[in-house]
């Protein structure tokens, strides 16, 4: 372990109980927790239930497996530090399924140690990121009997199908809920596995288009020049959302757009990142989108459109000669602070139909929408955040945005007003929905040293 | 039966042998001769040698069920017209596939006569038509021993399915097939029941753009802003392609368009059109099209540019959000006289390459391509068969063009150098390439005495 000294105390705990923590974290990861296939509801439960068990075991208070529509939400606390912050903890007890199996090394739900690697689903995501907040929380209780700040625990066992029963449950909880800041622990470290604070994620708005012309799939011999092509109509209508450039002609898109300023930008700067290796490994000629950002500034600081599938008529080999009946697309923005899904969907249609020319007729739906999430880097919890990682693994933290959508995180701030800092310990490369999971140990034992550090730094905030 | 008498002696031998006649027309009907489906090579075999067997027993000469690749063309001649003009006829004694079969009210090989109507598979499309022709010379040759003109026959098998086998065997057989026009009999009368000239089918020029991006569909999150998208690149190329008023953008595309002329508009303005009629039937808002032609000059007399299918990333419910590694679309272009499909797809993906966006890779290539056919309305044997057409059915025939594409007509004008006439006498309505096929017996008696003026006409005119 290279991590700096948090507390010899601590430092001679954690020496002396690795084999048995180690234990511990394996046991969870045997557990096949797969929310998204109903064949593992009874794992999915007794995951919940383990957790519950080791929240009580450590020392937490007011610990509840707590039913909901889908899931169980595992909720535990320890509310004695008196004047300090409260933080809302969130993770994920639940995994991703293991398809394909047969491209793994070893069966996903025997976890095995090569290494400074454990391999297993769920190694990193999230089942890692939750160990390390148990055992950081079971070493301060174990070595001082008490925690620097007040701590509630919220663990969620829906995040890979779809997050349904948590704001519900959120929103049904709120009197236990009340705090000064929410870590969403389910991130983890940038490329060439540097520590990182995660800012924004990126919201979105998916949406369908459909467009219909005659009654059925015509001749395009017979009608070709007679009556408007749907499929036609559609490329116009994509072809009237976003330039050639990247840059998106929906009429007021940009209108909320929080600006990238300086700091953002030179946290941006600041990130490692080879536009050679990154177009080489997409097999892409060149990288490209909206003019006057970088690449990296446009895949997370700014909003964009994308054809996410479409189609209309003949698929098949050869030819088919007809006028298709119908066309229709995927489309969906990702967006960015302070982007409203809902005014950007009805910004969306009205453009969809303004564009589409004459002679068929659109319609246009939402399939979905998530807020995006933002912290400012100078937050005080994301820059205490940042001086514990650099204590603890001795490397500058970066500050990084993810291109992603994670909807519930906005939940937290909107729903229980709270700033939320995204955080986690996984390796950049630690293949989370892919076969051959692993979680690397140097991270896994400093994370826990960066834990409880954060959480001191977290008591030195002014309220 | 209604129509002009041509001569008595014909008149009486049609009147007393119609039985017989209808009983032939019912027995070739009765082979299901689909040439598309392997299963049936037997019928179309034997509906050739029943071809070949009825010329003959009529006194054709030097009739030869000839082999091809595929199945054989029928050939027979008569030629004592000495100082006569020879016509070249052309049919085929293929026919479609019945599905779906339960739509039929009747078995598609079991003929029935349902008042006027022959219901069967072929009835119209092109038994129909054959079976005119044979007895047109069967009476000619029965009443009078001789023909007008001079005949070679040319009946293929393999129309419906492509056609394949005819080129070869007509370069293969050019020493006996020379003459003074081709008769194209695969056609039919207007809507109305109007009897109608055909003078030019469209051609085609059949490509797939197949547009490349990420060496897999990713993530649109993660890559969203990064990476080019094929899906939006595609349509940016289609809407590219052809402007929203219809006019086709391709530059070059209208250079040899032959334009239409007086007597050419005079012609799509003299034929019965209902707007709200064809808007109600293919249940569109609006028919539209290039700027200045009206929709019956649009559909046949200028060329036009569909897709036909549009196919990338994801199609099924709800939302998945990749950006696709690849996007396809089919795209073709109907073809008016004097436009070359070859010169034309060279243009094409000229202008595809030239409007495809930065970020991604694009491929196009050519599916098929078929020449446009083309004889003026002034085409002294199409003005023949026109007076042939008013004096039997006492109707003031229409002069037609179809929208649609066969491209072997065009080879009768370029390999055999012979002006083509396209005609035929199936009823507009007569369910072709669908349930219910029938045929009109008013339409096929006065056919065999329009056959006949129209090959003595032939006769008068000067070669």
């Amino acid at each position: 372990m290279n991590g700096a000294v948090v507390d010899p105390a601590i430092d001679d705990f954690l020496a002396s109980t690795r084999a048995r923590r180690l234990d511990e974290y394996v046991e969870f990861l045997r557990i096949p927790s797969i929310s998204a296939l109903p064949e593992h509801e009874a794992d999915c439960r007794a995951a919940a239930t383990w957790v519950g068990d080791r929240l009580r075991a450590i020392g937490l208070e007011n610990v509840e497996v707590s039913e909901t529509a889908g899931y169980p939400i595992v909720y535990a606390d320890w509310l004695h530090a008196e004047g300090a912050p409260t933080a809302v903890v969130y993770g994920h007890y639940d995994v991703q399924p293991v398809d394909p199996l047969d491209e793994w090394a070893s069966p996903p739900f025997s976890p095995v140690i090569v290494g400074d690697r454990v391999l297993a689903r769920g190694a990193s995501d999230d089942k890692g990121n939750i160990a390390i907040i148990l055992q950081a929380a079971e070493v301060l209780l174990a070595t001082r009997g008490r925690l620097p700040i007040n701590l509630r625990f919220v663990f969620e066992g829906e995040e890979e199908s779809n997050s349904a029963s948590l704001e519900p449950w959120l929103a049904a909880n709120l009197d236990r809920l009340g705090g000064d800041v929410a870590l969403i622990c389910d991130s983890g470290f940038f490329a060439g596995n540097v520590p990182a604070v995660t800012v924004a994620l990126r919201g979105i708005m998916y949406a369908q288009i459909d467009v219909t012309g005659p009654f059925q799939d015509v001749h395009s011999g017979v009608y070709g020049g007679m009556v408007a092509n749907p499929a036609n109509a559609l490329a116009a209508i994509i072809a009237a959302l976003k330039g050639p450039d990247g840059r998106i002609l929906i009429p007021g898109f940009y209108d909320e757009v929080l600006p990238l300023g300086p700091a953002d930008r030179a946290a941006f700067a600041a990130l490692p990142f080879d536009e050679d290796a990154a177009r080489a490994a997409l097999g892409v000629t060149d990288l490209v989108g909206e003019p006057g950002y970088t690449t990296l500034e446009r895949r997370a600081g700014r909003p964009t459109l994308d054809v996410n599938g479409i189609w209309g008529g003949f698929q098949g080999e050869g030819s088919k000669t007809i006028i298709p009946g119908r066309a229709h697309a995927k489309v969906s923005c990702r967006l960015v602070a302070n982007q409203d899904p809902d005014a950007i969907f009805e910004r969306f249609r009205t453009h969809v139909e303004a564009v589409t020319p004459p002679g068929v007729r659109v319609s246009v739906e939402c399939l979905g929408t998530g807020r995006p999430s933002y912290s400012p880097i100078d937050l005080p919890a994301n820059q205490a955040l940042a001086r514990s990682l650099r204590a603890v693994f001795g490397q500058e933290p970066v500050f990084i945005r993810e291109g992603g959508s994670i909807p519930f995180v906005a939940t937290f701030e909107t729903l229980l007003g709270l700033p939320v800092v995204i955080m986690g310990f996984t390796p950049p490369d630690g293949n989370f929905h892919a076969p051959n999971e692993w979680m690397d140990l140097a991270n896994f034992e400093n994370g826990i040293r960066a834990m409880v550090r954060y959480w001191e730094e977290l008591a030195t905030i002014p309220r």
